[in-house]
């Protein structure tokens, strides 16, 4: 089945799932604040997102059924939750007003707090507050999906380890490229195993919490964790060229924030391995400053050019595209067809995306 | 049993077992910042604290057994864990630096950080930053206490369903508390919801954790629960009462920081019920402004006891004390009586404490 089909077929039962989640927890609370913050998480989380990692879950659960179930659904949209919730909390660290183009949790409540008229609190701290605590509720709302389930205890509980092992492989790979911001020389390795982190783990964990509940045995899940990490890999390399060469208008995302945050992206890690002399101690002193005008931002994006940046990074994609088919054309005889069609449609989607 | 004999025995091995989660989790690090990250994470937990809920927690397993094990003392640290992810997050909130008497965890790495020097954030956001993900950290590693451990895997999933239910008691706790700055009536009844939530849950839970790992009778777990919020009550109140009034050389925490926070303490909802309206709106005055100077501090302080507030706060204290009794005394011909006494002591100790 191709990709665009299983979005076809299975988003809104997704979002279905997660709207349900939302709901048990809203039924059951009488405090005003309390229902405004539960509904605006409700809303947050509904207002779009390619559920990508639920997606992921399902279709690996598909892959070792004969015959689909519905039952997949409510487990598979626990590392939504908990995407959702590490990007409340990334939103506020990098002081991202807007995701997606919608304003971020913590935006939202600064301006809700425009409502009242706080004496001890400004509008900031308000938001960022309730933007700390919204991250840790989303946490916790995600293990939600490992309960009241029609699947073993004892599968859930596999669940919640592969949730657990999750969320410390993306917190490892944040802290990471946080303390990378700082450092001066940073090999692709280094890059190549922070994005393992930070992104690969998550798609990673989501199939292999599908393979846990159709009961894959054992030696499978080598190839497809190298499927799911690679997905990754290639998804975040892909990102990071969006990231200063996108547009604007299909992305929804400004193409100098990568370069004014000074993120260690593969374009940058790229042109400094690439440059000669002169020119990278001149990109090094760019991306040094405290602040960078919209000028020098053009710089940089004229040295990436000269280092011929774009192509050695899709270059590097293409490398990790050819480990995730290898690994993709082991499961060929064990998994169903169905989804190795999806699973190489949505590698090629990955690897050629614009958005 | 008495409590100081039941701190004796187990303490220093909750502290181990605290340690074992850690030295794990440092074990399979390689990356120079994240093992600074996890000492620093380590450290801060080994660094005080009563460890009142593990010792709930292995008090209540024993209550229900005849021979006691050691089995327990793993998946007691889970509360610890959520307790002091919930404290970390709390300090970055309310700006407090210090907890304890010791670096809060945000403001450990607000003073790492000037062993680097990035160009990109300030000391303050990096330490916030830090704080953040160090708070899901703990959230996440309280989890593990109920993997790898030697009991059943039902009960482990039972464990992690109480864990969830804490947290989610304790954000609603804070969140109704951040929302009660803004309110200006507030009766008593608001006030102790908000504490039971805040304060009891954890307590509670803790307690029914250990009740879940003893096989404790389905029963038995009302007057549990009763005794375990009711003591979050008292325990609350009379750390308002410390708050204000008590003995920094021996708290360890400034009198005026409750007062300056503009926190509903139920000093404060007491004194606004108590007051003439004259004096209740002097009050309302004083509290509603943006920053309070000492002076003022010390003319609430004076509206407070003019109040009678310290009588009446351990008069409702009381209250709860003999509700908590009560449970206490149904439980009598259940449960071991060296666990009675441990209840009945620690009750005690938590209404005449004076730190």
């Amino acid at each position: 089945m191709k990709f665009a089909d299983y979005i076809t077929k299975y988003k809104s039962k997704v979002n279905d799932a997660i709207e349900t989640i939302y709901n048990e927890k809203l039924k059951s609370i009488e405090n005003f604040f309390l229902k405004d913050y539960y509904s605006e998480l409700k809303n947050y989380f509904l207002a779009g997102g390619k559920r990508i990692r639920p997606l992921l879950c399902i279709a690996t659960y598909n892959a070792f059924n004969e015959v689909n179930d519905d039952r997949i659904l409510f487990p598979s949209v626990g590392t939504e939750f908990l995407h959702n919730a590490s990007l409340i909390h990334d939103d506020i660290i990098d002081k991202d007003d807007f995701r997606r183009g919608k304003p971020a949790f913590h935006f939202r409540f600064r301006n809700y707090y425009e409502k009242y008229n706080l004496n001890k609190m400004n509008a900031t701290d308000f938001g960022n507050s309730i933007g700390i605590i919204g991250g840790d509720s989303a946490f916790f709302l995600g293990l939600k999906a490992y309960f009241n389930n029609d699947f073993e205890k004892e599968l859930n509980l596999n669940a919640i380890n592969y949730y657990e092992q999750a969320f410390t492989d993306i917190a490892n790979g944040v802290l990471i490229e946080i303390d990378m911001v700082n450092q001066k020389e940073i090999s692709i390795q280094d890059y190549i195993n922070m994005i393992s982190l930070k992104t690969g783990a998550l798609l990673e964990k989501s199939i292999l919490i599908g393979a846990n509940y159709s009961k894959a045995e054992e030696n499978y899940k080598g190839n497809l964790s190298t499927y799911g990490i690679n997905l990754g890999i290639i998804f975040q390399i892909i990102d990071d060229i969006l990231g200063t060469f996108g547009d604007e208008k299909i992305t929804g995302k400004p193409t100098d924030g990568d370069i004014k945050e000074g993120k260690k992206t593969c374009l940058l890690i790229m042109a400094l391995n690439t440059l000669e002399k002169k020119k990278k101690e001149h990109l090094i002193h760019l991306m040094e400053q405290k602040e960078i005008s919209d000028e020098e931002v053009q710089e940089v994006r004229n040295l990436f050019l000269d280092a011929d940046v774009i192509d050695s990074s899709k270059e590097l994609a293409n490398s990790f595209f050819n480990k995730a088919m290898l690994a993709l054309e082991k499961l060929k005889p064990i998994v169903n067809k169905s989804e190795i069609e999806l699973y190489d449609n949505l590698l090629n989607f990955v690897l050629n995306r614009s958005f």
